[in-house]
């Protein structure tokens, strides 16, 4: 149920509706909008009958919402949400690249990255730290010395960073040194992971699961815009079909579905998406000519040697052309793409 | 096993290879390319010893092929192969769309179609006469009646004409009447009718398999370039996932790794691969940022009335503005759409 | 639309409802049951009234069918619908079991195959003479001759025999020489093939593509029933799934789930399903003990010399020791396995 | 690397190959077997040179292993592995059931179903208490006092008890009232929960993911044992599939896959494997048929009024039907059903 406030609502108003939402023992979740605002009710075990609101001081009206995914859900708010991270708006009229090696290696790799992409437009900055790995016995990140090793990157270029939390224990530590968190495929329906993140102000880059359906995806943003958390990024990053010769196949049917289903920025990673270096401009491309706000692409200093994904990371000369072609796409889209001074 | 000409080889060199080629029982297939001639070699039964032939006059190497599919490969061919269709070159710097209903329905609604989808910026029109339907009692095409309407509407536009050959007892039939036969998904492994296909000179847009590996696609190709028809063009339409918002999984990896394993031209159908119309514009646009030759989308002048598709299909005004986008996209492409005059 | 007729109603009544439906330009198929008569309409563009019908003189009920196939359902005929070949009956109280070699090789092989497979407890015997190949350059089979020697091998040992059809052009040479016309998995959607067998009058076993789901493998059947043709037999062979350690993924779930929709007799095949030789006799027992009607499993006297599919055949002992595992499962499922005599 | 004792191998011996090991920054697992032991190598970084091994005292050979699995795998132990839970073994000679609903609701609900599974022939009770769920707003579970319903049940009845350990930070309350561990599908790449129950010594029922290859659960496993708790009973519960008319696909060639790659216990989750409450019997037979160790079955008071998973439950009278027809399969295969006094 959505509770839409008239433009001239006041602020008494508004309580009034959230005062009634709690007597039922329901949520009350206000969701500001450019001219009016609107109240998504939770922790209701049933249908909510609308006729008890719609006769509230204040009251456009009571939608009864269909779909399993309400708070992140276009229904409920039309306009595109727009996510802070520092200066930078994603979600809005520019197109923004996050690029960077798949784990952090050393100080060299890590700064000389930062500086390589920044050059070439990119605007954050990622690098895995705590690595989830398939195997016990891969490389499994430097962890809190990766952590270190971006924060320094992040004043040596001024680049905003991003990195994964792989689970509740280290969430403190990583949201202590990053931008923006980024939550894994694999721990996509991990939903204590997913309401710990949901407790912090932290902006929330939330990937796609291997196998998960769109309207996954967005329940489980659902769980982490529920505790309070709106600053959420989707990340359609590849999913698992019979197809081999790809790691995995780039679902770029999820942008323009995600687009007119939710209000939330969608960014693709179109490294995961096809797993093949020489590939991956082509997708760069695909990606925002499909609609996507923006993208995350593994750039290595010397892929052959990356200790993971070499196979699927640009070089520095590779991601400086692939850059200037989804320049020229986001242009043929009407999007801009700001560079960092 | 591939034997590359040198560029001063002549014809006699050239026979003289084939001569070997034969005399043990398989078959030499020429590749003319800009600066040289190659010989591919099909029918022997395993490994094919590479020194024989190197030896041999006007050779400049002879290479043992790994991959399953021979003939399309670019190991065979480095340079892009161009399908001649009436005056259009595809698989060339333009660009082409192919566009019109899913089935032919009427005289009216056939012609008005071409009319509108030609100012649209289309070269050539689609529409199904004998359509192949999952269930025995669904509409299954106008059949003759729906050849000679297309013939009809390519009169009156101009526009080349593609449709649907269902099996190899309608083929002349279809042959006759049509610019490009297309082989459905759901024939791209019925061999025979490849192979009757296979047997005519005309262009051939061969579409890949519900379930079908791009090396499946490969080698369904093969099937018709081994019985000499060279004039092929791929077509990646979706392919089936878990995914279940969307009719199919439009799986644009297949463009950036096909243009690398064949020198085939490659289209992409997005109606069938996204079939949500709202999203099909979307999908036209990263299909051309992907790295595709063309498109076949599916455009009718009333699509909730549609016989067939319908809820995939554009109207006359979505098509025209979807086709701007595409032409913008083109352009940061450097690729340019023509126009029929 | 089923019309039901009452015990008692007459040959006359029958036709009358007939006459009715055919007064529609509609038809009508009988369906004979143990007790009564029913009558499917097929043709129909859309709902059909049942008031009409049910006025009629010894019609029971009109009931309105929702799933897209009709004759081929549990609710059109309830009794299991049993297949004669010869002297045996498929779909009965009795297991059978198909076997022999992928593909006929020569006389040696299939004369001593099929003699292995009666000893061990085979009623029927398969072989392929056209086989479809996803590559050109494969083993295509021995085609006119593998005919041959497989009517060789029946008038041999009394086996009945299966073998594939592969398109119509070879629809009667096949025919001719076999008790149970094989439509493969490739196959399966190719309707105009579908069509052709079922204007046959011989026992067709059906396999389900190879990502077509449960409900199309029913409207496949539906094709061949609508034409006159009810001897059908479906057969689960393994779908496509992201799992590659399998060949495919054998979907015993359809088993189940093909018995309650369908009346048509289930079987299955374990040696596609899986694809690899140690597992597939865990996979012949498991079909049995989850309903399956009976098997086709793939025997070859020396299956690493094999010229197609030697990594899933079993060889004559492993086949022997199979069957013995398999009577106790059927033993246990209170169902008999006949033996020739 | 697996370093295999001779059977005459002295403690000391061992403690020298440990010591070898050690001194190279490794670590030694020792994996006692029926006549001898063997020694895993892991945490080194590639491929472990034999020589230095096989020269020492008692050691029988060294083996290179090539998959990324090494505890787990039946190369580095072929004897079948035990879990011993209570009195109980399982992957022994009998066939364990664990039987109850879905989600612990009431005290009367929990008792009375394990009275009735205890009274059918199940050994162990399962009851959900912390409850992942696609959706924020669905039913949670009946946490620590759902906990506290399955220790009363288990005093009642003498069942042993399993329920989903959903995150780290609930684990120790569910060790303390559980006899199993089970972590759920989404976890299982939840690489931190997986470490966690490692650390633990109670045993782990690990259910396979929805998308996980056969490979990635036998890693996963791997980072149970690597922590040193080699009591883990891996279970196939279904992957996702295109075919949408059953829950999921229950992939029964995952068990003869399995039972050759490892020589830890398998079991098999019919109930969610197809998710059709009326096909659950077919494919608690087909599973054991295939070589299963055990089951999980999904059993309700009540099922249409359960709170969750009530279309796939079976009721008291069907489960004890399912249940007969299970011991008559397990004694075709030559295996026990215990029952509890």
């Amino acid at each position: 149920m959505l509770i839409v406030m008239r433009p001239d609502a006041t602020a008494q108003d508004i309580e009034r509706v959230n005062d009634e939402i709690r007597r039922r023992g329901w949520h009350p979740h206000a969701i500001p909008g450019g001219s009016r605002t609107a109240i998504g009710i939770t922790g209701n075990p049933g249908a909510v009958e609308p006729e008890p609101f719609r006769v509230l001081p204040g009251v456009a009206d009571a939608i009864p919402i269909s779909q399993p995914f309400k708070l992140v859900s276009r229904e409920v708010k039309q306009e595109d949400s727009q996510v802070r991270v520092g200066d930078l708006t994603l979600g809005g009229a520019a197109i923004h690249v996050i690029a960077g090696p798949c784990s952090v290696e050393s100080r060299e790799q890590i700064i000389s990255t930062a500086q390589a992409v920044k050059k070439a437009g990119a605007t954050m900055l990622r690098g895995g730290a705590f690595k989830p790995r398939t195997s016990p016995y891969e490389f499994q990140g430097l962890k809190g010395d990766g952590l270190a090793l971006l924060a320094e990157a992040r004043k040596e270029t001024g680049l905003l960073v991003t990195t994964e939390v792989k689970d509740t224990a280290t969430l403190a530590a990583v949201a202590d040194h990053t931008d923006i968190l980024q939550v894994g495929a694999r721990n996509m329906q991990n939903f204590s992971l997913l309401e710990a993140v949901g407790e912090t102000r932290k902006p929330v880059l939330l990937k796609r699961g291997i196998s998960a359906t769109i309207k996954e995806l967005l329940m489980a943003a659902e769980y982490i815009v529920a505790r309070g958390n709106t600053q959420v990024i989707l990340c359609e990053r590849g999913i698992r079909t019979f197809e081999n010769m790809t790691r995995n196949t780039l679902d770029l049917n999820a942008v323009p579905m995600l687009k007119a289903l939710t209000h939330l920025p969608v960014f693709v990673d179109p490294s995961h998406g096809i797993g093949v270096r020489k590939a991956v401009p082509a997708m760069m491309r695909a990606a925002v000519a499909a609609g996507a706000d923006g993208l995350i692409v593994e750039v290595h200093p010397d892929p052959p040697r990356a200790k993971s994904d070499g196979f699927q990371s640009l070089d520095f000369s590779e991601f400086e052309k692939a850059m200037g072609e989804v320049r020229a796409i986001a242009a043929a889209m009407g999007r801009e793409m700001v560079r960092l001074g």
